[in-house]
């Protein structure tokens, strides 16, 4: 084999891995080999032969567990950190992000989505579920060239950006061309990536407030006949509440519609969910349908907590994502997780919901089932793509650590850990991150393109931005900002 | 002068100062600049001259504000960090925490409080407000040789540790002896750290439950004659209430009780206050009580989110703290910051509820103020102590920053921010964190050590903490700890 991680605690979230225990797969003095970027051998230490490997990487003192899945980012936003947080819902988007965003180029996505990598993966993050329109440009420019797994979704919507806005009652007029050209570039994306290990293409119908029923079930079809994911933000808040209703009929919802129509089932991945009701989301979990849930993002947007403890209690499949950073976001899966078990915590009443397991699950085998790659990744097993991530416990923000009565090192991590105890992060078997940082990158460059960038696009958008009149600018003048 | 960190975006929460705007003293080119630990210039930096300084700190590129303030932690606890959580409220301290801490030493916790310390100065904690038994050790062997500042709180408890348990509406038999003696170890402080800088004695009787009237009467007066702070947990939840009214009589309360002995003022510094009822913590601002708030803690061991958001409403100082480590704790004021303001928002259903200039507050001023030494600390201010954080805003977690039309440094400190941007730290005036690490102190040497006192602790624990059944005896026979 061409590389080994040995002689550390591995969390393989495996239970049939040699040697494991339990739920997680608990290997106490484990390793973890590959070759050509497939795992050859988990299992305890002892049991491999380290001559065997052309490289030995020593994880003693360190916990080992798969890459973290983060199934639901828009990439390009990371330009705009900062430009809209602590406003009521109701302004977020048109009268705080909206007018900074609106001046935004392709390019200046293009240094936002590299940023959205560097963060992620620093944090022990191998595969990102991306979102966008032209999504295309951001795997070759960013996500491929630098080794990161990632599931491609092409948004698909027929709302014209110069609609005339009728209001919230009066449904959107759309533009079928826009829908069928968008639809052409998610299978062209199908076609280009067809034997791509680290890119997985996905349909993107944004909404169904968005796209059209004729369309999605086209879409549909397409997705059910080749065993793709449609990744589709459902029931995501009041507008598209009042958009359905106004397209559908009184008392129509998002889920209900999907399920008239047929168009529910595990090949869909719903994003979100908070606007719908338990009932609804019960429904949407025995029918196989998967969801991703964006703790920091949600809260920090509307103040409410994602339904990800309930959808796990009907038994659905869930991932995490960190969605946008304009907000209080930003894509450190180590502080996602720990975020999604605090708000789930306190939204809930119970210091029980989601623990340390269950937050691991979600970021690594949750998200991989999520997005549809756990045949792939997800977690240490062989036969499975090395997406490794090596945790150093001796990081005071994790320490101490004990193995016995029982690992510390787990609550640990996913509750005290800042991402500088992530050392090696592999992707398909090769080393993006360690100790030295990321391999190949220089952080510094990024991060000044992305300044000077960020500077244009706030110095264009300053007039309009002050016309939308957010609470926002009042906290500017009262030098709060 | 000494110092000068010159050429930075100053937050100086002082808005005062020349040549800032608004609530939090922004200057955009600033400098700050100190003499024998005594701030002597803050403002413009092309209004002081470099030359006038011994040392010049570039801070082109950061954001440079006042030290935060963690107004309440137990240090040494860190050592058994991980040790309890994911468990229902009723079992934390008596079947998960306990029967670990048992087993910890005066030693075990001198160590678990280097922990503390090195992770708070990490992430640019400047002032700690220590609450302990026999707290002189800890400043003594732990917080002064590192020259954090301190507010040290002895804890004054007169429930004997081997008290018969006669059940939750048994009222503790107390021990005035035991009172006595915590009272006098409380009053050795004051006049051991009568001249020292750094170090505030406060007296901390535990709880209204855990001490007689007429000691906390004593204790209250004392304060009020020598101006010093009374630093009470106060209706932390249902055991102390059920002792209340076992004590006092049927509908007793906490704050009942205090107010009407008179026992209520601005020489209180009450911790948690989730068991109040709104009518109460009015009561208590309107007294002129402090709070302190500890977000990760509370949400982690009850599932509830600190009434910090009404406290603010109320008009009453609010301060965050960290509490303890065992449960989802760490001591990373950065974290706490964003989690501060993570779970009120989703407890209000409200994005606006704590905005990232109301978190600078809860971390500086405010802190400054609940612990009753905002006269020395707390804002950049000429007079004031030189308790300084310069932090990097070319990391990628708070990147990209813009000054125009807007200041996104600071929504992206407080909710982007890894404590990777804190570049240097000084505390009354003297560098304590340079970009090499916290100065003069060997971190692997102190984790190594605390490593094998946790292995020792949890080893002697463990036939004490599996008979004690937690639900996380079970989490560990399913492989899932």
């Amino acid at each position: 084999m061409d590389t080994l991680v040995t002689d550390t605690l591995l969390v393989t979230m495996d239970p049939t891995v040699p040697g494991a225990t339990g739920d997680l797969g608990i290997v106490d003095d484990g390793a973890v080999g590959w070759t050509d970027g497939e795992i050859t051998y988990v299992g305890p230490a002892a049991e491999v032969e380290t001559a065997d490997a052309d490289r030995t990487v020593n994880g003693d003192g360190c916990l080992t567990l798969p890459g973290f899945v983060n199934a639901h980012v828009h990439g390009r936003h990371t330009l705009l950190r900062g430009a809209a947080q602590d406003v009521p819902e109701i302004e977020w988007m048109t009268r705080a992000l909206g007018p900074v965003a609106s001046h935004a180029t392709p390019e200046d996505g293009v240094v936002g989505a590299k940023l959205t990598a560097i963060e992620a993966l620093a944090s022990g993050t191998t595969t990102l579920g991306e979102y966008a329109e032209g999504v295309a440009t951001l795997v070759e420019r960013v996500y491929r060239p630098l080794g990161l797994r990632v599931v491609a979704t092409e948004t698909i919507n027929e709302v014209p950006d110069d609609r005339t806005d009728g209001g919230p009652d009066e449904p959107y007029s759309f533009d079928r061309g826009a829908g069928e050209t968008a639809l052409e570039r998610a299978e062209a994306l199908f076609e280009r990536f067809a034997d791509d290990s680290l890119v997985t293409p996905a349909y993107g119908p944004q909404a169904l407030d968005m796209v059209s029923l004729d369309l999605l079930e086209t879409i549909t079809d397409r997705a059910r006949r080749g065993d793709r994911t449609v990744h589709m933000h459902v029931a995501q808040g009041d507008r598209e509440r009042r958009q359905i209703a106004a397209r559908y009929g009184e008392g129509a919802t998002t889920v209900g519609v999907l399920h008239d129509e047929r168009l529910l089932g595990d090949h869909l991945l719903a994003a979100h969910l908070h606007g719908a009701t338990p009932g609804e989301r019960e429904r949407l979990a025995d029918a196989g349908v998967r969801m991703v849930g964006c703790p920091s993002s949600i809260v920090a947007i509307d103040g409410i907590v994602p339904p990800i403890v309930e959808y796990r209690e009907h038994g659905g499949v869930v991932a995490f994502g960190t969605d946008q950073a304009p907000g209080p976001g930003g894509h450190d899966a180590l502080r996602e997780l720990r975020t999604t078990s605090m708000v789930s915590k306190a939204e809930r009443g119970d210091p029980t919901a989601i623990d340390a397991a269950a937050a691991l699950e979600l970021a690594t085998i949750g998200g991989a089932r999520a997005l549809g790659i756990a045949d792939r990744v997800g977690s240490l097993s062989p036969g499975k793509r090395a997406d490794v991530v090596v945790c150093d416990l001796g990081r005071p923000s994790v320490a101490p650590t004990v193995r016995s009565p029982f690992h510390t090192a787990i609550p640990n991590l996913v509750y005290g850990a800042g991402s500088d105890v992530v050392r090696d992060v592999f992707v398909d078997g090769v080393q993006l991150v360690s100790p030295g940082g990321i391999v190949g990158v220089d952080v510094g460059d990024v991060v000044s393109e992305a300044r000077r960038r960020a500077e244009r696009v706030f110095a264009d958008a300053e007039t309009d931005w002050r016309a939308a009149g957010s609470t926002m600018v009042d906290a500017v003048d009262n030098g709060r900002l």
